[in-house]
């Protein structure tokens, strides 16, 4: 049996481009002689659509596309993926479309992601259908089965599915997949969506493993891929290895480019301190929109050292960008002059004073994107998020966070691939100590250790949810742990009125942990 | 049997006063012979801790303030409600404890709303527990428990509540439990909580209805309260007439009252325009936190017109509020200086120009927040946020929304209802055409029908979520409807970065209703 898998790029609601894609691999999968076609769930639709999945014209466009799709399905069985509506519920099924006719919907039982809840209700799971003598069982989402039920009843498992990237979770996904096929017996075929939605990075990474858990054809993470594989006579392939970095800088590169054209948005601009995480992002937006559509505003300050404009210079001559100085000190004492007869006495230098410089180079960027229609991306990083370290209007400005989803430390590493065949990134960025520049001689270790030290104990907190316990069992300072642990909770409610933030981690800011604003509890 | 009903104010994770509160309660209620004591869902931890009740640390603290109020239930029975751990998972349970033993966790099966799904499991729903011979069927969460199977079974109903205020719903929550008592043909018996939590406000409205489905007890709305009632003697008692406009303008001070107290704020500033939105908000401020603790900061441009600030300052006269008046004319002045290189020939006054003086604003009410400990409170109304018609990082700031879930044309009844004994707010602010005055002779109907038309239309797609060609055939001009869906479309991502909102509405922008940021739908 020769299967054909599609990994295509969806765009939600953009039902006459996603048909017209999920049509030509179809054709393309008869030209190759395949007995079947597998498309990703929701292939039709997009997704996530969320609340677009409560109304009826948008699950009647669906559905409208799919009867297009079935009736170039002449001589072979497309399984794909589309959003339904029963009995005033919305599901995730997957059509099985035979000689042109939907002969069944399977609907997707487990729903994991706790932010998709309520969207998409729970269906029957997974089911058998016969095509060709074969035994398939058709499973919507990743699905254990249950083996002891499902084992030598089927001869093959075919699952569609809409797995976001998460560091280290292609390789998971890999073992569990090859799991999955050697306990059922059955050569198990998963085709994933790829593409960027807003936040979401849909990684692809489809694969075939034989019932011996063999992978038999892995497809490509991060873009479009088409592979047709004859389960019957293919040859185990390597599964490669994968690069941390590179990945986590792939993802953000997809989310990053589909961002902007799903959107139809051209040109991004951002603030370029001299700092590593502005000239991470310029390298990426550059890299994805070209140097000649990111426009970067250089502002500096009567804080800021003199080597932070010069190399912010050299930054922007090694990629070509577009660029503007903009000295943001006489709006500086232009507002402390007005705020003077409202603070009166009180004229010490503070917060207040350090914060009223990030929001002027707010008020700046949001002009240059107000007056030339780019896109301001921000600039923080995860580590910055969790502790508060960011003024809020200010430097926490932005349509789309990049590296919100990326610690300190995580940008070191992707700076330097990033510098991996030129210096793209002038080394002095790279090597400075980390500091906002608001005030005389600060740095970011000033307060907390080192940024590998302060991150372990971050990813332990938000990713892997220990308790504080745990962690300071771990071997951890427990004044620094109670001080970060008070740093997170105190910062919730800045967080809240965060952007959009590209997601590469199992539990991102703002998305899959929500805590409440108003609480006793100091942790 | 004699049933004390206790209405309490909890604050999540505060498990000490929580605890002291039920106690004094349960206290009061044997004082008065009550044979059972009733407290709303989620009692001992607060509501709705989201994330927290992900964290052992937190489900244990709450188990540990049973457990003490347990040894205080001698000869009295009492149900209350706590969150518990189950299998790793979550469960909302009624603990029914008596003569001090806890007998019974009753776990709630139906989670309605969206925001709550994944935090909390669904549980195996209600149980009947026979009390000194009564039997009776206790449900966590409005339950219409199926009338055919406990009809004749169950002598009682005792329902736990955390059920969200929202315009309405009071007076649909009493004829909903009338008709449930009515067809089981046994008395029932709700608790709700009462009380802001961030951006919700649990109503209270606790009530007692008899088998015919009359009420025997209604307790108050948005406060705390207590009643004894005694089942086989209370009689009937009237529902009062439920003024909307009053119980919206309750519903906003209690939610600005606990995000303040239990948060531990203690004043608050403003921009105060001269316009109706400011004014309502500072008149509901300072009648929360005292005059005295209002802040805010008149800020006029060379768009003011004349009387905005006369109008302003009349209202900060009648209410005796702390004020500055700061022209942000020069600070405009300079930074459209700055960026006149970076414009280049582009001079035209346009959207650009327009916010930065909304920014320019945002900078101000910041920095006296930062400076004087402040909560910058945000004056957005939901038709605005619906429209887009604020600017981000402008008048979009703030820590809490009043208005953001009150429909323009609903402020002016609240502007009314605030001024029913005295004139608070100078019938001039009341009587003005709205407008942003960002440039000369703004009107907000330059571009869009008045606003009790334009209501009507935003009411029906976000919380009606009609069909636009349901409301075209409804009457609408097809025109104004397709270009208001078009703005609602456009300003999703805007609205994201919005800060919390004091909800009284079905669907709440940002709360239960989430849409994709990245789609081909033009609506």
């Amino acid at each position: 049996m020769k299967v054909a898998l599609a990994q295509l790029n969806y765009t939600i609601g953009d039902f006459e481009s996603n048909k017209v894609k999920i049509i030509n691999a179809i054709n393309r999968a008869k030209a190759d002689g395949a007995d079947m076609a597998v498309f990703a769930e929701e292939a039709v639709s997009g997704a996530p659509a969320y609340g677009l999945l409560d109304r009826v014209t948008f699950l009647e466009a669906s559905e409208d596309a799919l009867i297009e799709i079935a009736s170039f399905c002449d001589d072979i069985t497309v399984i794909v993926g589309l959003p339904i509506m029963n009995d005033c519920k919305t599901f995730s099924a997957a059509a099985v479309i035979h000689n042109r006719k939907i002969i069944r919907y399977v609907t997707r039982k487990n729903i994991y992601q706790r932010e998709d809840v309520g969207f998409i209700s729970s269906g029957s799971g997974s089911e058998i259908v016969v095509i060709n003598g074969k035994r398939i069982a058709v499973v919507v989402g990743e699905d254990a089965l249950c083996c002891d039920e499902y084992s030598s009843v089927v001869d093959l498992v075919v699952n569609i599915h809409s797995s976001k990237y998460a560091r280290q979770r292609i390789e998971k996904r890999y073992d569990k997949l090859s799991q999955f096929a050697f306990q059922l017996g059955a050569d198990y075929l998963t085709v994933n969506l790829v593409g960027g939605s807003t936040d979401i990075i849909y990684d692809g990474s489809s694969a075939v493993f034989n019932s011996k858990g063999e992978p038999l054809a892995l497809l490509a993470s991060f873009e479009e891929d088409y592979a047709v594989v004859d389960l019957d006579n293919a040859r185990p392939v390597e599964i490669p290895y994968q690069n941390k970095t590179a990945n986590v800088y792939r993802a953000i590169k997809l989310g990053l480019s589909d961002f902007f054209f799903k959107n139809g948005y051209r040109s991004a601009c951002l603030g370029l301190s001299g700092g590593i995480d502005s000239a991470v992002v310029a390298a990426v937006a550059a890299e994805v929109l070209g140097p000649e559509n990111v426009h970067v505003l250089l502002m500096p300050s009567q804080f800021s050292s003199d080597h932070s404009v010069d190399d912010a210079l050299e930054m922007v001559r090694n990629l070509g960008l577009r660029h503007d100085i903009v000295s943001i000190t006489d709006v500086y004492t232009q507002i402390l002059d007005v705020l003077s007869p409202v603070f009166g006495d009180d004229t010490d230098f503070g917060v207040t004073e350090e914060n009223i410089q990030a929001r002027i180079r707010s008020v700046l960027l949001m002009a240059l994107s107000n007056k030339f229609g780019h896109v301001l991306l921000n600039t923080t990083n995860k580590s910055e998020l969790a502790l508060g370290w960011y003024t809020l209007y200010g430097d926490s400005v932005g349509m789309l966070s990049v590296l919100g989803d990326v610690y300190k430390s995580e940008v070191f590493d992707i700076a330097h691939w990033i510098n991996r065949d030129r210096e793209i990134i002038p080394e002095n960025i790279i090597r400075k100590a980390p500091s906002a520049e608001l005030r005389p001689e600060q740095k970011d270790t000033d307060y907390l250790p080192p940024y590998d030290e302060t991150d372990s104990i971050i990813y332990r907190m938000i990713e892997e949810r220990q308790t504080l316990e745990e962690i300071i069992n771990a071997g951890y300072d427990p004044d620094v742990v109670l001080k970060i642990a008070g740093m997170i909770r105190k910062n919730e409610p800045k967080r809240f009125q965060f952007c959009p933030i590209l997601r590469v981690a199992t539990s991102t800011f703002g998305v899959n942990r929500k805590m409440p604003l108003t609480s006793r509890c100091r942790y």
